[in-house]
């Protein structure tokens, strides 16, 4: 998606340990024009799916999933990160690791928001290793609703995530596709 | 705002100690279409209010701030409960204590993100006692920026949140106002 490219070249930020600061306009100021692209081209890409709910964590993924979700005409949830105090009906848990946080944290959705004859499309910010994706499968696998694909707006390919969703069978659709961060420089896969 | 007052009627949950749950089109499973409505009302209530910024508090304020700073063509900067790992720039920080968890917490800004020039609108989805938006409020002031307003999606104006903004000389807009939760009703305030 040329137009998250050209905004990542222009406001974006590489640290040390191959971390891409992007919070100009994604996870901590954001652009909800920006944001309104992004799930028009996610409900695009999945307009054939059939998909009923978007599914997302928060709390990055809340802005583009809500705008998904908009379009698709279906409703979201937002896993959460921790179980609210007045949340006492039955929830389902996944675990998820943080590589960037060095710390395990689990994610927890509301049994009843999920059901067997639902088709999701699971939405995130940042793909990197995969672990929020891979808990939200998880949580999909546990409720035996289906999972229509992955949508990321930002993906690190040159790490274990993607591979590893495709190699699960799968479907996954990343907006932007970073090959490489070496010596502090965004290299698309697109340009390699 | 009737939409929302019908939605609150129709699927709405009253626990005990005056909590109100509305987590399956509001904080947890999230109605998209709603939330578009209720962007468009804050847009429309604050069209005229000069507003530069979107300031809201992750996780549950992000869907509606996200839909009214589209609608307002402005950004949305969402304050954090946790400084992010990557985050190593300055940050404003406030205090913010939870009555429904009975913990303390803490949100952050990065710096360069609110601006003296700036007008915010602060959005969040529940006003109860009123302690994340002022610590919005604080941070704000930390930042030498004006604030157009608050805007609340459900209010319960029994609380003190209300009263305490309004007292302050701020202007309030919530588009549902929720007088009494007494025997598990939902009593709205334009109905006492």
């Amino acid at each position: 998606m040329k137009l998250l490219e050209d905004r990542i070249r222009q406001d974006s930020e590489v640290l040390p340990g191959d971390v891409l600061k992007i919070n100009s306009f994604l996870n901590h100021q954001v652009d909800p024009e920006l944001m309104m692209a992004v799930g028009k081209e996610f409900a695009r890409l999945f307009d054939q799916s059939g998909v009923t709910k978007v599914l997302t964590c928060e709390a990055s993924g809340i802005a583009p999933g809500v705008m998904a979700a908009y379009e698709l005409h279906v409703p979201m949830v937002f896993a959460r990160k921790k179980k609210p105090s007045t949340l006492n009906d039955a929830v389902y848990w996944a675990d998820v690791y943080s590589y960037t946080k060095k710390t395990a944290n689990q994610i927890c959705v509301e049994q009843k928001f999920l059901h067997e004859d639902d088709n999701l499309l699971i939405i995130d910010d940042f793909l990197a290793n995969g672990e929020a994706v891979k808990g939200m499968i998880n949580i999909a696998n546990q409720a035996k609703a289906d999972v229509a694909g992955i949508g990321i707006v930002v993906a690190k390919t040159f790490q274990g995530g993607s591979s590893w969703i495709k190699e699960h069978g799968y479907r996954l659709e990343s907006l932007a596709n970073i090959a490489s961060l070496a010596n502090g420089e965004v290299q698309f896969a697109d340009e390699k």
